[in-house]
């Protein structure tokens, strides 16, 4: 049979990062594509104790339903973190989510109809957009330089886009580019949405994940007037697979995320809640990630001393204080999805993600994302080098 | 700040549902109100034993992501194990999902469109409409008897609106009716899906829960042009925390809402997964599931003798042969939400679902959902008989 789908289903397609993903699973190929944590980096002996105990001394409430919103000791403890880090909020200011993703999803069922605009950053997270388009909305992108998002280029655009309702951004260590949002831009960002009256999405996963210098407040500290979304992820800091994220946002709009989350899936698993509720009351959680940032710079270091040493001075990189990415800039003319297929995978045998896919609209063809965290440090050594070997002979033939 | 939300939200509403799990949650009330199974019959031991093995044997695979489509290691034993159920298929043609709401929203991503009609029971799962809702639907229903949605009504409601795109059918134990679908009836909405083109949606959250007479075959079973969507779950034979179900179609389907899962939340938990399946493995289910069938049954028949002895001869219900659910109806005329609100809750401090909320378009008051799978033998008994004295006492005065 051929089946009716709903129009929606013309801006969902397989995406490159997808395809990347599999790719990755070669053992043969060296891929700085996925933006996995280091699994080495898991506590497995801790987490294998808080399941156990979540299991065992109150396994009649832990693997039943609860509310949709998130069990409510889980939200109590994101609200005081929260709280801490510069975000004052309650446990009634927290919605529990499938993992940040399901924040985009929902946010954008809240506030997109058809042909809204979506402003966000040029390049963004291209899961973001896998989750906005089902919404069918149209995008509007702002430049972005070593301080992030430019906001007279924002400016300009909502000059021309007056209507827009959402602004996504990740402004820490942002996925592709590395980039971090100034503390000036952040105000300035919090007063042009209090003027233009849209809502600001602020997707943080990689925040915590900091090497050097101050963290920056949130831009969730400087909204006033509840048109901040705050997304937050257990993902990178703790691990993946427990499908953890939190938003933090007005009761208002917590209200309404939440009935969404109870239709799209009822709830997130009360264990895998309950567990890492155990986790935040048993262990010292930012002990753990002052451990992760240690691996992760000295991943990074590594991997941009690599490319000093390996690569022709024509390709830029970004130096990120913290995060898993860095995002490289070749020469004009240069298409990094060619050069991948046709030398970097079969001749050195490493793979990247080709930087077009985050572009919204006008695709660049000279970029890639290379991810430090899921290497060790002789696979980040020789793939590097490879690649470096490569563009180098490229340059010279 | 007034939030400017997309138009689908006005779709979207807190529940009765809701409000009603929110009064369960009072340890003086005895609730006959929330679907949840007995929480005495999760496997406790069995479960913390698999997620250690999880995390110890192979934390570094099953603490990271994982494809959006679910472990393929637990995509084919659910395919082995409908392909034993009768649903010939493969891996390729399982997707796993967060709990079978999920599913239920992703179909309606694919399907409708703003205006398009879904069919549905009358009365249907809520948590269906729930979900559906923001898609923007109009819904036409089909009329129910004891052998479930009567045929010749459905041609007449597919005359009304040909154009249908998608029925929705829980065809055993409906919730909330009890009612099981015959085996006639589902081969004639299979004629009637590939003479009108529509595709079906065939939910099966209770169909294990058998307590006599045997399984009839999977709608899914009659399927020859890859038009049924079959969703399962893992909630009422495992446990609902770990929120894993299952979608069963063919591999163009599956392509699709693979796209639509990935969208939405990344993965499902890749930890769950590989616990369930190391479950699957490991332990006989089949034989857990044959000990939740003893309990249940009892507290059925419980239940409905208690029924019988202290209810007025006017309130009629269902005799499920399966499920969690009776469906009660009252003398037209009765309206059981003013009845709980007036009576039920402060009088007797019993809780039900009233029935209303169950009805898509024309919502009927006389009707109740009772479940009897949370509560003890000694509450069934003391919360049954002391709202049919309410009831008796209520005619006789």
């Amino acid at each position: 049979m051929n089946i009716r789908l709903a129009e929606r289903m013309s801006q969902v397609k397989p995406s490159a990062i997808r395809e990347l993903l599999m790719l990755g699973a070669d053992p043969s190929i060296i891929s700085f594509g996925g933006g996995y944590p280091d699994a080495s980096l898991f506590p497995l002996d801790r987490l294998e104790s808080v399941f156990r105990t979540a299991i065992a001394e109150n396994g009649s409430d832990t693997l039943q339903y609860t509310v949709s919103s998130g069990s409510p000791k889980l939200r109590e403890q994101v609200a005081a973190r929260m709280t801490r880090g510069g975000v004052d909020c309650d446990a009634e200011n927290v919605l529990i989510l499938q993992g940040a993703q399901q924040g985009l999803d929902l946010v954008a069922k809240m506030l997109v109809d058809k042909g809204d605009v979506i402003i966000t950053e040029n390049p963004t997270f291209l899961g973001a957009l896998i989750a906005f388009n089902p919404c069918e909305p149209r995008y509007a992108t702002v430049r972005m330089d070593e301080d992030g998002m430019d906001m007279d280029d924002l400016e300009r655009t909502l000059a021309r886009n007056p209507g827009a309702k959402l602004l996504y951004t990740v402004p820490d260590f942002q996925n592709p580019t590395g980039v971090t949002l100034s503390l000036e831009r952040r105000k300035r960002l919090v007063e042009l949405a209090n003027k233009f009256d849209f809502v600001i999405l602020e997707d943080t996963p990689y925040r915590e994940i900091r090497y050097q210098g101050e963290p920056l407040p949130p831009i969730k500290s400087f909204d006033t007037q509840g048109r901040v979304i705050y997304l937050g992820s257990f993902s990178k800091i703790l691990a993946p697979s427990l499908r953890l994220g939190w938003a933090v946002a007005s009761e208002e709009i917590i209200q309404q995320l939440g009935l969404l989350k109870l239709a799209a899936d009822t709830q997130c698993s009360t264990l895998n809640m309950a567990a890492v509720s155990l986790f935040l009351d048993t262990y010292d959680i930012d002990e753990h990630i002052a451990a992760l940032r240690q691996t992760y710079r000295r991943k990074k270091d590594l991997m941009l001393d690599t490319i000093r040493r390996a690569f022709p001075q024509d390709v830029a990189f970004t130096e990120p204080s913290g995060g898993l990415f860095t995002w490289l800039t070749f020469p004009e003319g240069f298409d990094t999805t060619r050069f991948m297929a046709e030398h970097a995978l079969p001749e050195a045998r490493v793979a990247y993600v080709p930087g077009a896919t985050f572009f919204p609209l006008q695709q660049e063809a000279n970029h890639a994302r290379l991810s430090y965290s899921t290497q060790t440090d002789e696979a980040i050594v020789k793939g590097i080098t490879a690649l470096g070997r490569l563009l180098t002979a490229r340059r010279s033939a």
